[in-house]
């Protein structure tokens, strides 16, 4: 009997990123209803067995799971380059939050997560987690695309564009998860608390609380900047690890964003309530808020993913390049090159990113019964010759521009490049309307 | 009358690269004979004046100097990968030196260098100094593809695969400075001695004579790594800039790669002298070398360019991602992110570069009457939207993969991103051969 697939990739080299890191060459993939159906060996399949209604040929490739962003913004790519190399309370306080308050809307909110969608997809990431103002807008942007997503409620204590009230948080976070949660396989809803600095200790304990209620992750940026531990320690007395320990909101549901200035009680204490860490080396260097202690943290057994945050910091959504900057940027820092090897980056930036955001049963992977989300990498370059290993390349030498196949959830988002299901020209010109709009207001 | 050009670029935005940075919307630039003719705007253009055999559309483009690569091992390509992620002797010894021990000659060299210019033209530079074995295998690759290049002869003072007496080191300089002067106006031939603790003081004032007498350019590595600083202080009783300056071979015709450990009293003896220094971010960072205090160098007037250096120690050769790095690792390295702004890197891998190589009469910036060596990048892209800031998109966010156009010395090498004078698939097959040599020999 023949079965139908919805893909069959055949030929390359698969990095499955499976737990045992296991490698097939010239692999045979089958999908189908969004599912990994079988991986063999091409060798092994037996054509006679399945016919599919595409075949995608990846000779001289590599085949891998698709990239997690754990932390972004991606409405922020409307501010990309609007204000850099600033000390960061002047590019906070004198361009970031005004340009907020005046242009932030929902249209803003979803052609700016269109856009970087477009340009998250043409650098291989499948899957992002996001916080910002009028999140449900990025849901759909999302849903629209084909994207996977963790759109995150975000909570402040202050009004903001789109909640004039904060006293009605919670309710609005009830709101929230109960519009997404459900509703498509590519959407999992989460929290997301602005930062210990933001939000009061009511604040951070009442949504913790909701969020357990609903079993959704729950993040915070955490410990960015030494200002925020001064701040915090001068305001409740503690460091804001600690402060949030105190709090009851650290276990394996909390995900810290940043965590640069962590001393080691701190990442001890990280890691016994199996708290996760998103790492974002290029915004964190890019605003000198510091380096986090990565390698001390996977030491003691705490899972990272990497991050791009958003594109006012970075200014780019491109996983590849941050996992260059991961490796590197550690290595000069605890002057050993043997840390943050190849293997465990491009590690990071899938199983552990998975795992981050608590999605590591369907993504994070190539293996059977996973959801087939999967880029493949086009290694027929000058800058990819001669190959001896694939992580190495794909961590120390590849480019965004290097993936020319996307499929997430079983669906081709990008087929040689070509983006499937968002018009690129159409998008870029909404945001070019949109970033016109906000150039004008900044000239004299 | 009317003036045949070779080639009018015209639209777009060019950022001139001049002292006052001048910027000029919608261009028209026209090149004959290997030389900015002039530099208009379209408006301007009388067109009756002017014909061209190629006129090249730059609309939602920036045209702008070629990337300039004051340091790189162009034959180390075929060790891309080979080893990583290792400490810094392990790495030299167990891997890197017996396998340039074995596999160095001059096809190994030509090939490479073939490979590694593709990549190079494929992400903007136009410009590279280089020092390796079998240097003039390295020039005529330059010479076949139309590159400009500044190779060096290198000089150590054990035997090599190219010389297996060092005690001709000063008549082999001699040599090479004779076949290569004046050939083509793309070579600059110049002298690379190895470093303070592989060159004698013997050596490294013997070869400054002779590069004094010729009047050309003198490269070392320089204070790269923490145990070259206590190797020379135990075998010298001085810093290695210190031991330098006092052999009198410091002055502006010098060069000091990556001088990560330099303190302010050799920062200031640099300076005194006029030595410039070809900083590598990205392999110091790789190889856990250090981070050089580049901030406080420009402070002081020191010229710095930008280099990749090999790549087995980087490993692309892709200037606009060192650019970012640069950027990034000094803000957060001084806890300041107003440093190292957008413009002063972009200075620093094209005019300063420049300077650095000695070539700032002919090339570095577009300005009439200097050498035609110009990239054009398509800024209509996704990760490129919006565009406020040309200087900010080139080191934050754009790629080599957007470079689409490489004229040097008013020749088209690149077009569309098609190689105009090499045949890639041949070189990639070139050294896919040389490495399945290397693989070999390495399995058990």
């Amino acid at each position: 009997m023949t079965e139908e697939l919805d893909i069959l990739i055949t030929g390359g080299t698969v990095l499955t990123m499976s737990d045992t890191f296991d490698v097939i060459e010239n692999p045979a993939i089958g999908i189908k209803d969004g599912t990994i159906r079988f991986i063999k060996t091409v060798d092994n399949l037996l054509t006679h067995q399945y016919t599919a209604r595409e075949i995608l040929d990846a000779s001289h490739s590599v085949i891998m799971p698709g990239l997690i962003n754990t932390h972004t913004h991606l409405p922020m790519v409307c501010f990309r380059g609007l204000a850099d190399d600033l000390p960061l309370m002047e590019w906070l306080n004198n361009y970031i939050f005004p340009a907020e308050a005046k242009y932030v809307n929902r249209d803003m909110v979803y052609y700016g997560s269109m856009l970087a969608i477009a340009e998250m997809v043409l650098s291989g990431t499948t899957t992002f987690c996001d916080g910002y103002f009028y999140e449900s807008s990025v849901a759909l942007a999302a849903i629209d695309t084909g994207m996977r997503a963790m759109p995150c409620q975000g909570f402040i204590d202050f009004p903001t564009s789109d909640n004039s009230d904060p006293s009605k948080n919670a309710r609005i976070g009830e709101a929230f998860i109960e519009k997404w949660a459900g509703v498509s396989p590519l959407i999992s809803p989460a929290f997301f608390c602005h930062s210990p600095y933001t939000c009061s200790p009511d604040t951070l304990s009442g949504i913790k609380k909701i969020a357990r209620t609903a079993g959704i992750l729950y993040f915070i940026h955490l410990a960015e900047t030494r200002d925020e531990i001064t701040t915090i320690q001068d305001k409740y007395g503690n460091t804001p690890v600690r402060h949030l320990y105190d709090l009851g909101v650290l276990d394996d549901k909390t995900v810290g964003v940043h965590c640069n200035w962590v001393d080691d009680e701190e990442i001890q204490i990280l890691a016994d309530c199996g708290t996760k860490v998103s790492h974002n080396p290029e915004s964190s260097m890019k605003l000198a808020a510091g380096v986090a202690p990565i390698p001390r943290m996977m030491e003691r057994g705490i899972t990272v993913g990497l991050g791009t945050d958003g594109c006012a910091s970075n200014n780019d959504l491109d996983l590849l390049a941050e996992m260059d900057t991961t490796a590197k940027i550690h290595k000069v820092t605890s002057m050993d090159p043997t840390v943050m090897d190849a293997q465990t980056v491009v590690k990071m930036a899938t199983r552990d990113g998975a795992k981050v955001l608590g999605l590591e049963d369907r993504i994070g992977s190539i293996e059977v019964g996973k959801c087939a989300d999967i880029i493949i990498l086009d290694m027929n370059k000058p800058h990819l010759t001669p190959l001896y290993n694939h992580y190495s390349h794909l961590v120390y030498a590849a480019s965004g521009y290097d993936v020319t196949t996307v499929i997430i959830d079983g669906k081709i988002v990008m087929r040689n490049r070509d983006l499937v299901t968002i018009d690129v020209e159409d998008v870029m010109e909404q945001v070019r309307k949109i970033g016109e709009n906000i150039r004008k207001d900044r000239s004299p």
